[in-house]
């Protein structure tokens, strides 16, 4: 295809998708994601007294031999921010600054230093989707706390300096500013439209099809129509719901396979990229839940973007989603298909 | 010092300014600024016929023996955007697009493949500099373009593909998300204190003095209050102006030192970092020029952003900015200072 202009019907960002870029020599460069971390792994079980004491654990039912823990919810030893204090917001001339006060959890996903997401069994994926639940439920009664961050970072390139798999809680005094630009532009459609932006986007991408990765019963893996990435991928609930905090024992249980099943085609089609995922939600005590749909957003790191793309909030991105995401479902032939999750073009459930 | 949470003032973005990560182990990986580019190197003298035709050159005056140019324009090899055509603007059902149609050019910023901005004639930058404002006028001819993106990658991990130095220059049909992001604070500033906020950052900058880099008779480079990234710099030019392409030649003899002084200190401190840097202007046509300031950014590519920042638009930043300002000015003393630059301290003309 010939490049194009796209703008991201949320946030009113646009996009180039350059198709003929990907034409350039080595656009995606070859990245290692193996890390060297310290040594003995803090993460490790036997390890747990190298991290600070855990906030939430998850031990298996019973049987001799089983591991101590299944899922462990540590403070990170290096936080960006402390939980103790006042928030102290002050001026200095005209610039705005409050006092670094915040929560910086990690979640030791495994106790298995050599598994991978793509590997984990399902109910292991189920348990660290619910001690996100929980946690960022617990970390909301603070009301310091305008917003939760759940996210993982895989691989070096990615931001990981641990090679143990573990994803992170971010709790923060202030709302960022991309569920910031999100809300306002999610507010804007809905006081034109009436409806909610991604039940809308949802309707619309299953009628198309040409961007679907994948879905099951209670939700839909979408290659979005701005991507700013290659390989950007997009999870969503069906059914409309502001807050990650509502999720059900079920939609976990449907959440935990679609997701792996993303990765899994990500490890498959990149060779076992780098990545992050990132849990977009809307701020505790939002007073307009109608308007926002909470999401998963993963992002496979593979090329250096050219710089100039963090001074503009401009992005080109060499690989048009359309055919991302058709090379995405076509490994279904490779795969095997998760436990409860349906091909595309079955039907929903419900 | 402990962590803070600052506020951009323009934008609103809040980073967290985490002092005490900085005490993490290796938080600034080593990366090599080198490229392998293609050989031979199309930006060369004497292999002109490997890239487009120029649309614009300067050659040096006389001397026999002088290389037949100083400063090259051609189009991109690889354009992101085609200047050929309409715009095409459509809806794909919520979805807006228009056709790929803009500009990307190479400035090849010298004949010398090994030749280097820190070494550079002041004469030589004053070309690349002039090129740009020529280039950047003769695009903003063409009434399809909304912006005009000026920038350079240097190193690999700052996105650049060829080792011989060069920067770009991006025309685009839309005005990118960062850059409307600052003019709508900016407006809201003015609206409330009639006053350019970028003019009243200096007047408190220079006040203050922890955050000067460097400053000249014309220019103020400065650790912003709330950097996003370690030895993040600003150029600002003291007189309010919103147009880049109004820059004088008296300017350009001050900006070219300025600019130059502050990739010297990136390269001492940082041990030849990579890093882009990016020009900010007003919109063409811009109404209200009372409103913005044109702007240099400067940003070393040191770390590994953990991706979550990608998708929450919230920065963790490991160097206070003070720290790297006042790291980037003592280094003054293993400096030859530049002619016509004024120490921090010495008054400035006019």
């Amino acid at each position: 295809m010939s490049s194009e202009l796209r703008k991201d019907p949320v946030t009113g960002r646009w996009v180039i998708i350059a198709g003929e870029r990907g034409q350039r020599p080595n656009p995606f460069r070859h990245y290692a994601s193996t890390i060297e971390g310290p040594e003995p792994c803090p993460f490790c079980p036997g390890n747990e007294s190298l991290t600070p004491h855990e906030v939430l654990v998850y031990r298996p039912e019973g049987a001799a031999g089983a591991p101590a823990w299944t899922v462990r919810v540590v403070p990170n030893l290096y936080p960006a921010l402390r939980i103790e204090g006042s928030l102290d917001k002050r001026g200095e001339g005209l610039y705005d600054l409050m006092r670094g006060i915040g929560a910086h959890e990690v979640i030791i996903e495994t106790p298995d230093h050599a598994a991978d997401p793509t590997t984990y069994a399902p109910r292991q994926m189920q348990e660290i989707l619910n001690a996100c639940r929980e946690r960022m439920t617990d970390l909301l009664r603070d009301a310091r706390f305008r917003s939760v961050l759940v996210f993982k970072n895989h691989g070096a390139p990615a931001g990981a300096t641990m090679a143990h798999h573990h994803s992170q809680i971010i709790a923060l005094p202030i709302v960022p500013a991309r569920i910031e630009a999100e809300l306002h532009g999610a507010a804007e459609y809905h006081d034109y439209r009436g409806r909610c932006i991604w039940c809308d986007m949802l309707a619309q991408e299953i009628a198309d099809g040409r961007r679907l990765v994948a879905q099951n019963a209670d939700f839909v893996a979408l290659a979005p129509f701005a991507s700013r990435f290659p390989f950007e991928v997009l999870i969503l609930p069906r059914q409309h719901e502001a807050f990650f905090g509502s999720i059900t024992r079920q939609q976990i249980e449907t959440l935990a396979p679609i997701l792996q099943d993303v990765l899994r085609r990500l490890k498959l089609a990149l060779k076992d990229p780098p990545y992050n995922y990132v849990l977009h939600t809307a701020p505790p005590g939002f007073g307009h839940p109608e308007q926002y749909h909470w999401q998963v957003e993963v992002i496979p790191k593979l090329t250096e973007l050219a710089g100039f793309e963090w001074g503009s909030g401009f992005y080109i991105n060499p690989t048009p989603p359309e055919e991302a995401a058709r090379h995405l479902r076509d490994l279904e032939r490779f795969m095997d298909v998760p436990e409860g999750h349906l091909l595309k073009g079955e039907a929903p459930r419900g």
